[in-house]
């Protein structure tokens, strides 16, 4: 990604294009939240969380969120958008700061949609020994796994799935034929439609980007996410990463869902973790 | 907990007096941080995780803390400290805020130690099914658990071993024999010294409570936390909790911290995961 051939790329890809920011003020900063990537009836928060991140990279002197923190606090619609920013420390490994997502309300007055906390270094600075118990999930190649497009009836609004070419491994889609597991899983592969390469904002999405592991506890329905965190460990290779998705704890009317997300190389890039309502289904 | 004389037990324990703020301004808090809850070299990150999440509480109007993340920006002093608050949003359900605790640096003027960002609501109205594949740990009892007091020499100076009363399943304590396993697993009781019951505030807490699994790896030394996460998920019942800690990936010269929280009702309280620096051993 160091030619400027790729940058040139990545600058026309649709997730640059709806992620693109104007700085206003010194930490203040303009986004136009797109229409295209929206799930049931909510534009997707791993697509605003990108946003307010690529914010937090802008307003911080380091390039690569290291972990970031969202809490989704009302639904944000398509349209413009201000993102304030208030940096928190300046260090020479890490810097912090904090993300206001707002957007004008009913009356013309400002609401806040999204706040995020976020630390940022530099990956490329890493280097060190790899002790790792993870393993990457088993899952057949990219072309055997099940794409949206043959997604259940009452999918057609949700217009990421024209962004997001993520491919489910099939042992987990029993849901969509009426036959979930009930153990709470799901895996596959993510890769943007458009071919663009994930970089490290870009995995702020991926862990919200398959569909909720709720579908596979029988439970349809959406899930709002109160928060999602993501550790971003690796920059990742190029090419479409997999992902697994678990959830261990669905209580109260909650759940959490934990992801992994690697690459290509083998490396565990990113490792987020949510907490959501339960579908009310 | 709901008797007078409770109450004023809880009022009298360590935990609860040394997270004692006073509020100044409608939503900054005053706080003593106490010498009496150090590691090796640093005030707990835990602690003063509790700290700011009790300024959250009285800041925002729900009581209990669902999930809250802490990012730690430089070492905090014993000594007085300030908390800000700062509310993003109050719904029926949850409210959301940050809190920011500073002190005095050395030419007099405010630093920023830790930045916090909290989504509260109220555990008491929690029901509906759980649905989890999550079990507890298999733990030895407590009383055949090993205590602090057998801790290394070169722990002397970890005064919050005469705050907590961790208790470490002997399986997993070959670090201390210079025997780790290699697992990057930890896991033990945890109370409080002085036998005060953990609530959902002293939950932020707990997840940072036992030896950091990087002992279990070989690798002696302190892991600063960057970033702490905890999602609150039950009101603990009385008695002493288990806790396990896993760590699937040190790479890059960090490693994460996973910690399960269950009660003794067999309920998993509290799910928390951290990003930590991996020592330099």
């Amino acid at each position: 990604m160091s030619t400027t051939e790729s940058a040139a790329e990545q600058a026309a890809s649709e997730f640059d294009r709806d992620t693109s920011l104007r700085r206003v003020g010194p930490q203040v900063f303009e986004a136009q939240i797109s229409d295209g990537w929206s799930t049931i009836g909510a534009v997707h928060g791993g697509y605003l969380k990108a946003i307010a991140g690529r914010a937090l990279a802008a307003a911080l002197p380091h390039p690569d969120p290291f972990t970031v923190t969202a809490h989704y606090l009302a639904a944000t619609q398509p349209g413009p958008a201000v993102i304030r920013t208030s940096v928190a420390r300046v260090g020479k490994t890490h810097s912090t700061g904090s993300a206001s997502l707002f957007q004008a309300g009913p009356d013309g007055t400002e609401v806040e949609r999204l706040r995020v906390l976020g630390t940022y270094g530099d990956l490329s600075a890493l280097s060190g020994e790899v002790r790792t118990t993870a393993v990457p999930p088993e899952l057949p190649p990219y072309e055997r796994c099940v794409g949206m497009e043959h997604a259940p009836e009452g999918f057609a609004q949700v217009t990421l799935r024209h962004r997001m070419a993520a491919r489910l491994d099939p042992a987990v889609v029993g849901w969509a034929l009426g036959e979930p597991s009930g153990r709470g899983e799901t895996r596959g592969w993510f890769a943007f439609a458009d071919g663009r390469d994930a970089d490290p904002i870009a995995l702020l999405l991926v862990g919200d980007a398959l569909p909720p592991t709720a579908f596979d506890l029988g439970m349809p329905g959406w899930s709002p996410t109160v928060e999602l965190t993501t550790h971003v460990r690796a920059r990742p290779a190029p090419g479409p990463l997999r992902v697994a998705v678990t959830t261990r704890n669905l209580a109260g009317g909650y759940l959490e869902e934990d992801a992994e997300i690697w690459d290509g190389a083998d490396r565990l890039v990113a490792q987020s973790r949510q907490l959501a309502l339960a579908p009310r289904g």
